[in-house]
């Protein structure tokens, strides 16, 4: 059994992540930590995990969670994680952390888009980005993972096999995301009488997601890559949806997509490939799938990709990542 | 054209207060504050209100507003409403109180339930519980108006005349609320994503309505009464809907029952009695209306009320009253 | 007072007109029909109008209705309402048609995406396209409106005006609508369990929507359009909104685009530009607005927009029409 | 291995149970089959099980099931199973029968709210109510399971210890259902327009699950029961949860009940008692808990209880009573 702790475990993504470990037949739930008030059991602080997970949660002691742990997920907010992450490295643990601080190698854009100086270029340098379906060899080697960001996720994911391939191009990615990718926290913004009912958009030509989907794409096709990237927030509470317009290169029919796309899936547990119809959003709530499809006429591609943004998006996609790390089988624990 | 101001202006019911008033054919808007860090038109702080209340909304100056108001709403926390009616009343202004500071003869209970003394017993003993279905008089000769809360107005509504007539008794009411009740205010329980998909019980046995409704019910039937009274959240943004479940004295059919209410409700325009079939909550948002429905069996009775939070249940409750304190058609700018 | 009813008045559209004339100051709701097992109050069928509407609401009977009604509104399923629109044009009544049986004057293109012949060429070439903001002159002397569909009102009115200046191309229009624009009618798809939680597109390149958008926006600009336009469904009752992808034909600042809008807009009672943040769906949502924002980065722009599809979108602008047409006030009733 | 079929397997809780069963460590999903127009893989029908159950779904032959089950769920309307069931007990297979055709003893009861004759006594006289925290025994020598109704597993749950010890009487059970429970199938009452936002009662005093919870709460306790069970909607997706009022024979204080319900349930791992807060109805959703809270006043009790549905209210119970009836580990498949 693989001893795996939690720092950060109050927010939504830590509490998913535990959630997930909790049912992992080859992982133990050694240490949870957060920022609290009282040191009291998990299932005191979320009653869902009554007669489930009663290990108590503690404010974080490094010493401590060294001891008890193999690998360490960091949930923790940006500018945070890299402030943490050097002391598990420098015990020989294993770090898969959730922020953004391990994801952008230019320091330049990070500083720009989180507004504060990276304080950890050491670490940086070695982190593998962890999308399995790109950089599973990187991440079975790595001992520190920048788990990719929600949006990142979904984007690079329908995006990259188009990319390569080098067929498409004008790329626009109109995304709508649930609440729970806004983190838990109070707020009039996404308290329920605003939301019922309500959409909107936010941080046009500016996400912080904007540089690190780019710098990915680019990464993965070899060709630079600038898309727009517009966010929107629905009335859902899981998942993310996206729509995303590109312009092919050549005629293409669907066929000739889809077959791109089968190809360089074939072996990826966690996406699915529509050919008939096209993804509903609430499909992949609950799940580590990717479903990708897609229309086309003329010269004009429509993808269409949903994931969960608290599993693919962050939590499952970071123990998926572990069990790469460690040997184990890609999909443990996330079916 | 009246001249009306409202205090606390940017709350849930002062919103909806300024809204009603906008539309209202004999009222006129003259003044709008509410503690904001700047002074800026009503519209800049709700874009929905763009092209309709470009009033500035200024922090509150009680001279000002007494030159430019006959009457004032004040859509205030409890505890703070008692220490600014007493300036417009001093100058001879008409105040409706939306808080429960006047609600409560007995300050004793107050005292309990709001866990603070009582600051102005005087303007108390004068102030007119503002139920226009059974204080129309008062109501009209009345300088200051306790408005109803929300629940008591439902729980009034839809067993007054049953306690009058004296036929039920052991009264329960399950209460379930949309979220708007809980005003507006940054929270993690009214957040979207622990909101959506859920509901709970709160307060069971010690919701401060609780000695109102038992107060307001006991006044109107010259009995004692004490109901239970438990109240849940429901995913719903706005509108009460009760279900009380009442012991019948002797054995009465629907009919019988439906008669009682016809008559105690028969000019007042804003109970609708339901002969047929059930209220749904959805039916009364957006209006002024209290639906109230009925079944028998035996000697059980269950009626069914429902009311929207913010109009029959807060504000509109509050411009009913306006318009019968100063003489003007019970209905107007609430159609 | 003018003399107004509704044939096919249990629909969503249907039921909206009813409620915008039962308040119109000037209009009488003088005839309601529909397809209707038994004829009845229209109270008893939407209990929501009790104590308001309770005409009854009968069996379509032409020359009843003729006899009743100075103007008529259609709010027929598509191919229904030129079987019917004739008796009430040959006997010189106003028709205001809802469906989209009089929008395109290309007979081909009708015939093509609603698969069936057009009945009544004779009275769709004198058919006057009822969107005020470009068509009031017309609208004020026709006996024949053909009231635009939901997603072709608020893509015209937010691109219009840069198509119009010949500033913009390449025009990508993201479609969400709420549930209600699906009509009224029983269907797993729509059903709560389906719906919460869900999102997906539908009808990519080839929605019924898209020919009539870019036959106006021809129109209006004088120049062959043709856009991308995919329409999506969100778990929201009501409105619109669209994220509008264009590219500007020379640099401009986001100022200058709106002194456009501005411009074109500036005596539109029911357009709000919005300068300093983006629109809210939930903001137009039981209003007449379309409300439009914008965002600019190098020669990209974003256009936000929103209506609320059963008013602005159908009978709100049907009534808006109605008031033109009959020289009445253009925003009488829909305040 | 165990080999488990279901028939009926596209409503929800057929859909449920193979999900359940696709995850189970010691059960195979050998047979699927619904009345379908088109035999394809479950995968093809509901998209969200790509990549996890390609099973074709068939209409039913019984045969084929026979040779391919040992346990089969019968997932169908009420008076279909009694019709099915028969064929698989003669061939010595299990059953777990989801209707209510085997619930009731008393044939005239079932008969007068299900409208039909009973037309498998023979069967009936031996089946075994399927609620393990009170039949565990009977159900492991069990070969038909009546699995319980949604409402009456919640109601004797949280009733049962109390009528049990005798200490508590004059019941009211006050009881919420998300839309789930009402069955997949098209319909405007469960269009997502008409209940989002809303809420409402139905059948009071007349449910057809009113006869069940008195009957098994009269066994269980072993004196005549007859309480009030008022069934609401709410917008929600899943769950039930229940306000149940009961007057206490004698002052009890809630520590003393707690004791009772701690005794009752100390070794039944389904069942979780709240001795701080109350349940809230998310917590349970996606589990097979049932949780249990209470609050005491007077003589008087209130009890608040949470279930899943589909799961501890159908498919979750259904698979903990095949986990008994074939002497597997009781929470199997349920974690």
């Amino acid at each position: 059994m693989v001893k795996a702790g939690i720092v950060g475990a109050t927010g939504f993504t830590g509490e998913k992540i535990a959630e997930i470990l909790w049912s992992h037949p080859e992982a133990e739930l050694s240490y949870i930590s957060a920022m609290v008030e009282k040191e009291e059991p998990f299932s005191e602080i979320f009653p869902r995990f009554k007669k489930k997970i009663n290990t108590v949660c503690k404010n974080l002691d490094i010493n401590q969670a060294v001891n008890l742990c193999e690998v360490v997920f960091l949930a923790l907010p940006h500018t945070v994680s890299f402030k943490i992450a050097p002391a598990f490295l420098r015990q020989g643990k294993k770090v898969i952390d959730l922020s953004a601080d391990y994801r952008l190698k230019d320091t330049a854009v990070y500083e720009k888009f989180y507004n504060t100086p990276h304080a950890d270029k050491e670490n940086l340098a070695k982190a593998v980005y962890g999308l399995p379906e790109f950089y599973r060899d990187e991440i079975r080697k790595a001992d520190l993972i920048a788990n990719p960001g929600c949006y990142p996720t979904a984007s690079v994911l329908c995006l990259a096999p188009l990319l390569k391939e080098d067929v498409g191009q004008n790329v626009i990615i109109d995304a709508k995301t649930g609440i729970t990718g806004a983190g838990r926290r109070p707020s009039l913004t996404f308290n329920f009488s605003n939301l019922s009912g309500n959409m909107f958009g936010y941080r046009l030509f500016s996400h912080q997601h904007l540089p690190e989907i780019n710098d990915i794409l680019t990464r993965v096709s070899g060709k630079t890559q600038e898309v727009i990237f517009t966010p929107h927030v629905i009335p859902v509470e899981r998942g993310i949806f996206l729509t995303v317009y590109a312009d092919l290169k050549k005629k293409m029919t669907k066929l000739q997509i889809l077959d791109i796309y089968k190809k360089h899936y074939a072996d990826k547990p966690f996406v699915r490939i529509f050919e008939k119809s096209l993804p509903n959003l609430k499909d992949v709530v609950e799940t580590n799938f990717c479903d990708i499809g897609f229309e086309v006429s003329g010269n004009k591609l429509i993808i269409v990709a949903a994931i969960d943004n608290l599993l693919k998006g962050a939590g499952g996609q970071a123990v998926q990542n572990m069990n790469i790390m460690l040997g184990l089988e890609e999909e443990l624990g996330l079916k």
